[in-house]
């Protein structure tokens, strides 16, 4: 398998994203886990919009945050995600975000394919990047 | 015209909604905007998600907003809105954000209605509670 | 202990929050469960905006989601919050949201309380509702 | 003066900031504004991070946003903002949002200068890069 399964993008704290305690709100890291995911699909010829397009649809079964050090207004964060393992029913993808060498916060999430109805799809026949079994 | 054309709900300021000077995030007003617009619709009888599942979405074409005194977390704002004026083309509210006596934020926004396909639509013959002219 | 260790509070989904899919976006539940945990705090007499006005903050070690079921604009959903388990060190509360009968999600967060150079406190000690052990 | 008065930067629209509509969330301009205003002030050699350490606030005065089109997920769209006027007392700037060609919104915005009391300071003293009169 050829796919790259791990990509790192920088993303910038918004003032908007902070909060009164002056940090990164936690309630931001599942948008930044996304957009990196986002990213990691593209690098491999995905177009997650277009897929949306043609009636797919991934969605988050669940996801997991471990907050190891705060971020602040301004800091430029890189997010990086890996995709960890992946079947016909689930993707699973690991997630770090550093800012230099310091952990600020890891993460998983676990996603399922459905269609327009909600009906589960099998990931290995439909995703491009995701090689069947 | 028997409609009710004012509204006024309570909204609770999350966390979430602050920023790192300690107050609510401009970047809200938005949404407790038009979260209050829901419910001056619904208390004329009308049913906006029912609406859009019919295929009619009210575009928001214009805001404006005037900041008078900062509010902050776990306050209590009392969101005001007014339909002040309609026509077949557009909707205009005002707004008012107090906590208590004091004024914190006014605003205005223009609505037009539109559907699927995003073409404009008689706001007068196609909304309940919106008599036609 | 005769501290309230599970509370339900009502919220209605903002437009604001729903996404492309026509779902709730799942990056707004960490916000949910925290306004849940204020108001859980409150009816047990506490006061959080006091107590970090005192220099004292709950900080979010980490926190787990799992979504069963979509949510959608206008639904009124109720998310209770249980406090499961806490030491001096952190509290664990549990989540459930439901619309009706039915299961939305589900999650759990671990908190740390810190005073304002970020040094970790003994919660047992200062924080009222929470008995010394 | 030899300040540099405008700045585009680039903002990819991120899945949590699109609406039911499946289009950017109205909400999400003032975040995308602020952003780009914070990069202007950037490339003045300003830093805004350090200025309110220095215990220096810009607050939103007022805000006003035309909308003309709509965006939609993972468009790249083009924030360009430019400081039009300021004085002692406030900035103000000008805001244009475009995809490729495509005018997508506007805006403008006034902003006042505050000490960490909320005292008002005048600009053409404290900021760098806007010279005294």
């Amino acid at each position: 398998m050829s796919s790259i399964t791990t990509h790192t993008m920088p993303i910038r704290v918004r003032y908007s994203e902070t909060d009164a305690m002056g940090f990164l709100h936690h309630g931001n890291y599942p948008a930044y886990f996304e957009e990196a995911r986002t990213e990691l699909f593209r690098v491999n010829g995905g177009d997650y919009r277009a897929m949306e397009e043609a009636g797919l649809f991934f969605v988050v079964v669940s996801m997991t945050f471990r907050f190891r050090s705060p971020a602040r207004y301004d800091d430029v964060l890189n997010v990086t995600v890996e995709l960890e393992r992946y079947s016909a029913a689930k993707l699973e993808h690991n997630y770090t975000v550093r800012r230099g060498e310091t952990l600020i916060a890891e993460g998983k999430t676990v996603l399922a394919l459905v269609d327009g109805n909600g009906q589960v799809q099998r990931i290995t026949e439909k995703v491009p990047g995701i090689p069947a079994e």
